[in-house]
């Protein structure tokens, strides 16, 4: 049997994770038996794993999570990015700290277990410990220079895992999903929102803002592939990575354009006329400062695979998230 | 009034720091009041400053310090690298967590001041936040991926002073600083200590241990220069930095040979012959992994400055380090 811990379980990946483990497994590991711990589960969320609840920032919770002694932690749970901006104590409380007090709670273990237990732990980490002024593609050599607090609680939290990993107390991967796209659900309040929006909305039906210039352009997957990401870093060999333990994702470099291009070959151009162009100048800063290029090497010489098309990406949605009757 | 604190001002940077700001000032700041900060202090230290002790990992100590309301900052404490590997907890809690429990201190003060008081701060970093592999000259935007627990302290503590001073909480520099040659004093057991020991122990009349191949190649500054770095980032114009606040700075790469043929060229064959090669497999590897030249254009387009040749160094220690009387 295999004791699988989904910290961040009631998220959107956390539950796309879960529903893939449960409908896959994962290949090599029998029996998988699967937890999901957060704050809070959607109310029509995926049913068959545990669910434990807490705040992973309260002390013992870590611990406690740790005495049932899992084979495989992903760890999903974080304060987003514009939250860690307006809230500085939350985000770095529970996007740093939290980390530190799992990590020491693995070791607690490792040294109990007279050095035995050493779980596989993947961690969700983002393009955001990026700052430019980038390159034209962000190699894996690039330096991590962080211009939002999430990016900081990011790029320390991967600087942690990887050295409590070299350690030998745990084994631990940190991916840099790319923006997931097409969320399914409601728009929020994040600045990268509309990414989804312009696709998620009108193919329900409804109008989308876009609030930047069609000429921009950024790094995608769906949520399908970040919830391979997780299930592929699970079981991956991790002395292939020579002690870099942070990697950079295959994704999807595309413009608004060309999302808007996909949308229309798909859908029409009825679908394509509910975007409507209203410039948000906040926006337009906010997304200049985003990584929009990668060359990924490292990460899909280890077979990480990623959408190749937007029409990709537009067609998972479809196929997984778009509700039946349009809202 | 400038109030200076210095903090881990007993060590051997800390005091050459204090020495040239007595000696000096800080050009641009009349009237330093000078406050050294650490857990113990050499006998025959440096005289004039202000002394406090204690340890900066306790409960309160931050906050004391904060409280006079320094003007400049320098935060030299560390545990050095190898104690960091052999003593894991105690590395994580003064070279990690310290920098946290000051950071806050500083923040509390600045809210307290309802944003006037701002601080500077300049924290002695490492070239030890890289690993290899490396490029033949390491450039600016080469990624931190450290392979020590030290150099992922550092390379932590970077990101969140970033991250304050972003915010505004307080306005910090990271140095990376090269390897410090010729340390003054006695040997002691970092794997580095040979690179000042086949240089000091020669000039002071007693053999040195040579322990790898004469090829290896290293990137040097001397303790003058050190303290240079420090002084002139105390009045650094920041906003240049463009957010990335973590600088690698000048030095000298050179090979040990290129050492060996400097102290040739100063103190003649007689003085060279006092090393003696013994090679030590445990130290080969761990030089093997450190880096040995580096293009830091930022830093020197913003004024700092490093030894051109390894005869200066050597220089440099004769005229401020080497006893009168040979030990």
């Amino acid at each position: 049997m295999t004791r699988v811990l989904i910290i961040g379980g009631g998220g959107m990946v956390g539950q796309k994770l879960a529903k893939r483990l449960i409908t896959n497994g994962l290949p090599g590991y029998a029996d998988l038996e699967i937890t999901l711990f957060d704050m809070t589960f959607p109310e029509k969320g995926v049913a068959g794993p545990a669910f434990k609840t807490g705040n992973l920032s309260e002390a013992g919770v870590a611990y406690d999570l740790v005495s049932d002694r899992p084979d495989i932690v992903f760890h999903l749970a974080a304060i987003v990015s514009g939250e860690s901006e307006t809230n500085f104590s939350k985000g770095w409380d529970i996007n740093m700290m939290s980390m530190w007090h799992l990590l020491e709670a693995f070791r607690n273990a490792y040294d109990k277990s007279d050095g035995t237990y050493v779980p596989r732990i993947v961690f969700t980490s983002s393009i955001a410990v990026f700052g430019g002024p980038f390159p034209e593609k962000i190699d894996d050599e690039f330096l991590s220079a962080p211009q939002t607090s999430y990016g900081a609680q990011k790029a320390i939290s991967e600087l942690m895992l990887s050295d409590f990993s070299r350690k030998g107390y745990v084994d631990g991967v940190s991916l840099r999903l790319p923006t997931i796209c097409v969320r399914p659900g409601k728009a929020n309040l994040a600045a990268s929102s509309f990414f989804s929006g312009i696709i998620r909305e009108p193919l329900n039906g409804q109008e989308a803002i876009l609030p930047v210039d069609a000429s921009v352009r950024h790094w995608h997957a769906s949520p399908r592939t970040a919830a391979g990401f997780l299930a592929h870093a699970a079981k991956l060999d991790t002395t292939s990575l020579n002690g870099r333990r942070a990697l950079n994702l295959p994704g999807l470099s595309c413009t608004v354009e060309e999302q808007i291009e996909a949308l229309r070959r798909i859908c029409g151009q009825d679908v394509v006329d509910l975007i409507k162009v209203k410039h948000d100048p906040a926006i337009i800063k906010i997304v200049e400062g985003w990584p929009r290029n990668f060359n990924p090497k490292r990460a899909v010489s280890l077979g990480f695979t990623a959408e190749t098309s937007f029409d990709e990406i537009i067609h998972t949605y479809i196929a997984e998230d778009l509700p039946k009757t349009p809202a």
